[in-house]
């Protein structure tokens, strides 16, 4: 997806809310377990409810990965029924030597035809460039995640500059604005303007509203551009508000606040 | 696989050799690809021949994720197949916020029963703990890779001391070195002898030897203690060594030679 159809259809629904797939057996309504797919079933219905409001899908890999290679079918037929027009996200957070990451790169792009994979930046250039190769295609690099642990390493001074901001500022030139967002936690809304300044055309993929604690006004505030260049995830607070089978109903009806709520900030600040 | 076990396969192998299976379907030899699974099949013939003179095997997942479903159902037989006595690697360099890291340790750890799997530090503390909360099973922590990529970031001085010791140092804190290991790429063997200082009984996972052109002879002076403490991986050196139907035989004379080499240096250095 180029970046004027992402812009396109966030302006046609007024929304930047990307729904998180993190779909968990345990976690869902327990009548659907009697079918023969029943985390596709799950994401089907999802997708149904909120794809008015919503602009993007993220499936957590990880949470298809544990079911091994049931999981796996899961995934594809789910990234199969996203509606084109959405954008969607591999969070799977790779990143490896260079001929590992191309074959990370096949996995998603080609054989699922994810829009975007997460990508953890530790390894540097070559473990990045691989995803960067495919036309249409983005890398959305880690670089200052909603997590605790994000102090840890993230937050360590490297030249005068937190090591997240070494990792934009680095990787901003590996790559145009029209291929590279970065992820950047709700968290951490104080940092967003600094990150503004230093990549101010890039979408940031914003996770950590809601169940973790951020703030959707204080990321707006901060993040939002003209063209609006945000992209909030909720996973949780969303697909899993209720778990009775009015499941999809409620999942929508969360989505559409969220959307509403963007709609204000889009008015006020794009 | 505890320590005591692993050091006890090493000294009666005389081999510190781990075996990469980066097993792709366009560089196995040809007469394989008739079968039903042919990177099982040819993982299979490469573990009979090379299990006497390797004590680990390392899957590098993104090789068998990007056959889709298909590809793990291969690499669940691989790892059942492998013998008890050998310590086995998901080389996966995974890494995310707690609840999904679980989610990748139970894959990994539960589901496949691997002894081991890589993770990325960039996360910090949260993103790494779950996989530390398996009796048994190990993490093997990325902090100073074979790629050139390794000085973008691991390189960057904060605190006076690159990122990839301020990794191993503040990791080190999180668990005993019956738990935890790092990726130490044999292309830096003179940071090695540092490394060791600070982590005198950490096994260190060396990649890089060989295609790469990273030196054994070098790698082990620097890195071998009394308890061997080294595991060093071959990849495409061993399984490709001939594309031929005697690939197997050849594999296992390429494992051989590097055992031998390996044996001098543990008369040598433990």
């Amino acid at each position: 997806m180029t970046k004027t159809e992402l812009i396109h259809q966030i302006k046609s629904k007024n929304s930047y809310l990307c729904v998180g797939l993190d779909t968990d057996l345990k976690k869902i309504p327990s009548h659907l377990l009697k079918g023969n797919d029943p985390i596709f079933e799950f994401n089907k219905q999802i997708i149904d409810a909120t794809v008015d409001y919503a602009v993007a899908y993220k499936p957590n890999i990880a949470f298809y990965e544990t079911q091994g290679s049931k999981g796996w079918d899961s995934l594809q037929k789910t990234i199969a029924y996203i509606p084109n027009e959405c954008f969607t996200i591999a969070d799977a957070k790779r990143g490896d030597i260079g001929n590992t990451s191309a074959m990370y790169a096949r996995a998603f792009f080609e054989n699922m035809s994810f829009d975007s994979i997460t990508v953890a930046p530790y390894m540097g250039k070559d473990s990045v460039e691989p995803f960067l190769q495919f036309d249409g295609k983005w890398v959305i690099l880690l670089a200052y995640t909603s997590n605790s642990g994000s102090s840890d390493f993230q937050k360590l001074k490297t030249d005068n500059m937190p090591l997240y901001e070494q990792v934009i500022s680095t990787s901003s030139q590996w790559a145009g604005d029209d291929k590279l967002m970065y992820v950047v936690g709700a968290t951490h809304s104080e940092e967003i303007k600094k990150i503004r300044s230093l990549v101010p055309d890039n979408f940031l993929l914003v996770p950590g509203v809601g169940t973790q604690g951020g703030s959707l006004k204080e990321v707006s505030e901060a993040g939002l551009t003209k063209d609006v260049g945000l992209l909030v995830n909720s996973s949780r607070g969303i697909i899993y508000a209720s778990n009775d089978a009015d499941f999809a109903q409620v999942a929508g009806q969360k989505a559409k606040e969220v959307q509403q709520e963007m709609m204000s900030y889009i008015e006020l600040y794009c």
